[in-house]
């Protein structure tokens, strides 16, 4: 398999504090998100912190999607990395009008192919 | 909680393609590094390829470590992301270590204070 991939991560801000606190809403939109972008599932992880928060973790077959999520702060911290010929804004943009983000910062990585450089930085 | 962060990206090439391709080598090395630096595991999960490769996630109370190892390239693509006072690079050290990285790429990223800048670059 071609080590070649793209991580995205995004920066989601002013998010709606309950979305940001339902784990299973924020478990569901990952997995959506990921098959939407044309993923393979391998494994699904979610943790529900308290008083609040979720972590969680989509593995699939071309890599993984993650967050941690501050409902207190209404922020979510997003990595979107696909190998293979994925497109990982799909699901990246995808989560962040799922969570209701008022402002996102994002950049994409380059990831297994040598040195590592900021692809694209953008502000929405 | 606090959503100051860091996030340790490293590319690790040279490796040893047996640790590479052994989940169970990888998942104790992932929740030993996780401990290591002082982290509360939450969620452990990892996943096998066939016919090589291992993909996995240690979500720890401050956000996460994951691994994908290519062994036919002796590369594996790792991510240690630390909020509140954890120091990622403990872990990131110990993981090359222990996959015999003969070279290793890392750079590192403050997550959750607004812009995304390239904190540092070294390769190893």
């Amino acid at each position: 398999m071609d080590t070649m991939g793209r991580h995205v991560i995004s920066e989601l801000w002013g998010c709606d504090f309950d979305k940001l606190n339902d784990m299973e809403f924020i478990e569901k939109t990952f997995v959506d998100a990921a098959l939407k972008s044309g993923a393979e599932i391998r494994e699904v992880a979610f943790h529900k912190f308290a008083p609040q928060g979720v972590s969680g973790v989509v593995i699939i077959s071309e890599s993984h999607l993650t967050i941690h999520s501050f409902p207190e702060h209404g922020y979510a911290s997003i990595d979107v990395y696909t190998c293979g010929h994925l497109d990982p804004t799909i699901a990246a943009d995808y989560i962040a009008e799922a969570l209701g983000a008022q402002t996102r910062e994002t950049i994409e990585l380059p990831r297994g192919m040598g040195p590592i450089e900021i692809k694209q930085a953008k502000a929405l």
